[in-house]
C-alpha cells in the first residue's frame, strides 16, 4: 500500500521540497495561494469557529500554507494537575492546522480535520501558547500538516506539543463553504 | 523494533484477552482494580479537571478499565459549520481514556496521556456525545487506551470519533499525584 | 474543523453501527460489497504485492470489508532482540487493512494507504502472526480501518499490535487500477 | 490530561529547544551522547536487526539523536502498482527513529518502539530511500522521535514519508539489552 496524494492543487515557488522535522536536510518550502482572499477567508471562518472564542485563541499571523493562532493560559482549561488540558491544546494546534491548508485551497474548497496523532512532550504551562500549522503536503483532496504548541513563560519559550494532521477539501457540499 | 509493555500491573480475570475493533475475534477482557476505591478516586480527579467542567462534560460510568463520560451538545464549542470543534470532542474522549487508565492504577500513579491519534469519521452533531474510553493493555508504565465518540440525535446512536491512544502511570512525583 | 467522510459509498445492512474496540457498545456491521468479483480482486491484487510474497504471507480469509492475513515467524525478519521487527508486522496489518478496503470499493478504485498509526502492545513472537483489518467507516473516497495482530503461540493467542488506518480509493488513475 | 516526559536524561548543549517541521521557529537542538560507544553500540545492534539485512538497508550516520538509514530500491519489496510497501518504508523509518534514540540512551537501556504514526505523501519509488530518525524530546523512560524518507530519483530528493514516534528506554531486562 502507498498513498499517492494527487498534487498539482498548489503552485509552490519552493527551491526544494519540504522536509522532517526541524528540516535539518532541506530549505522550507514556500507556497503560492490559489487566490488573493486567502487571509481574509481565513480570518473570516475562524471568527465563526465559536469554540475558538470560547476558549480564548486568537489568530496571530496567517500565510500561505502556514497559520499562528494563540491561546492564553486559563485557569478554567486545565486538567487535574493544573496544566492545560490536552484536548484544549489539541483544539487550538488543530485549528492550526486546518486554517494553514484551507490557505492553500481553492474558493470552492471547505476544509475538514481527518486525523491527527498528537504527541504531549511537556506539561502546558506558561503565560500562553503559540500554535503553529504548517502544510508539508497540498494535495488537491488531501493535505498533510505538521503542527507545534509552544509554551511561553516568563520569557522562555519550549515546545510542549507536536502534531501530525491530515485535512480534507471537501468540494460540492455548499453548506459546508468555509 | 518492538514494544514490550510490562505487564503484571494488573490482575486480569479473563478468559480470553482483549482484540480487535469490534471485538470480531476474542470476547472483552475484564479487569480487576488494584485498589477498592478506584472509582472515587476517578470522580475526584475529575471534579479537579477544570476543563471538563467548562465544557459542560460529566462522568456517566467509572469500571475498572472504562469510563464513559457525556457531554450535551453546546454551541458555544462548535467550529466554522456548526459542529463540535475536533478538539473538544478530543477532549472529551482523552480523559475518558484517561481515567479508563487512572482506574487500572496504584494508588501511587498519576496519570498522564503520553500521546494519541484519532480519526473523525462523521460530523459530531447530535443532542449529546458519550465517550468511552477503555484499556486495552495494562502495563504497569504505559497503558494503551481505545476510545470512541458517539453522537446520540434523535434516539439514534453513531460513531464519530475512534481514539487510541498512551497512557502513563507516573510514580514519584507527589505534586501530581491524581 | 471536523471530517464528514462521504458515505453512500457502500450500502450496509446492519442493524446497528460498528463501535469500539471489543464492540463494548453496539454489534459488529455487516457490509455488502459493490460487485462480485471483490474477492478475487483482493485475491490478485495480494499476488502481486511482492514484499507480501518476500516476507512469505498469505491470504487466510476475505470478507467484505474484512481481510485476515497470516504470516509464519521467520528468524530473517526480526529485529535485534528476536522479534519480528515492527515495520515487518505494520506491513502486514497495513496490507490486511488495505484490502479490507479494496473489499469495499468500486471496480474503478485503486486503493492507497494515506496513513496510519500502530501501537506495539507485545512482542511478536510465536510460531505465526494473524493480521486482521477492518473497515469501520466506509466512505466514498477515504475508508477508515482497524487492524490488529495477533501472535500465535503453542496454541495461546495474543494481540501484539493494534492499528487505526486510513486508506483512499483512488480514482482516475488507470495505472493504479488494482 | 497531559504527558510531562521525565527529562534529565541527557545533557543538551543547545542554544534553542527543537521546534517543529521544517524548523521555521528555532534552530535545531544538539545533543551530548551519555557515553563514548554510543555509535559502535548503534553499529553492533543494528547488525543484528536481520530485518534490515533482509531487506537491503545500511546505516549511512550515527549522531546522537539522529540517525540516517539508506534502502536501495528492490522489486521484490513493492506493493501492488510498483511502489515500496509502506511497511518496508515504515520499517525503515522506524529503525531510523530507533536507533536515533538509542544513540541518547545510557549502557543499561535497551531501546523498544512503542508506537508511531506515519503519513504517506507520495510514492517510494526511486533508485533508493533516505530514512533520518531525529530525537524531538528525549525523556528518561520516553524518547519521542520524528523521522523522514526521502526519495532519490534521478539525483532529485523527495520526502515521501514522515513519522511521528513514541521509543522506550527499557531498564532491568537483560535479556533486551541492545
Amino acid at each position: 500500500m502507498f498513498c499517492a496524494i494527487a498534487t498539482g492543487a498548489v503552485r509552490a515557488s519552493r527551491t526544494a521540497i519540504v522536509t522532517g522535522f526541524t528540516g535539518f536536510t532541506m530549505t522550507p518550502r514556500k507556497f503560492e495561494p490559489r487566490h488573493e482572499s486567502y487571509e481574509s477567508r481565513v480570518h473570516g471562518s475562524f471568527a465563526r469557529q465559536r469554540a475558538m472564542n470560547t476558549i480564548g485563541a486568537r489568530i496571530v499571523r496567517v500565510e500561505p500554507g502556514e497559520v499562528e493562532l494563540e491561546l492564553p493560559f486559563r485557569e478554567d482549561l486545565t486538567q487535574q494537575h493544573g496544566f492545560l488540558h490536552a484536548g484544549i491544546v489539541t483544539a487550538l494546534v488543530d485549528s492550526a492546522c486546518g486554517y494553514a491548508a484551507l490557505s492553500l485551497m481553492d474558493r470552492e474548497s471547505a476544509v475538514l480535520s481527518v486525523e491527527y496523532k498528537v504527541n504531549l512532550l511537556a506539561p502546558a504551562v506558561g503565560e500562553r501558547m503559540r500554535a503553529i500549522g504548517r502544510v508539508i503536503k497540498p494535495g488537491r483532496t488531501l493535505l498533510v500538516c505538521t503542527g507545534e504548541v509552544i509554551a511561553v513563560a516568563g520569557g522562555a519559550e519550549s515546545v510542549v506539543t507536536v502534531m501530525q494532521a491530515t485535512m480534507m477539501a471537501v468540494r460540492g457540499r455548499p453548506e459546508l463553504v468555509d
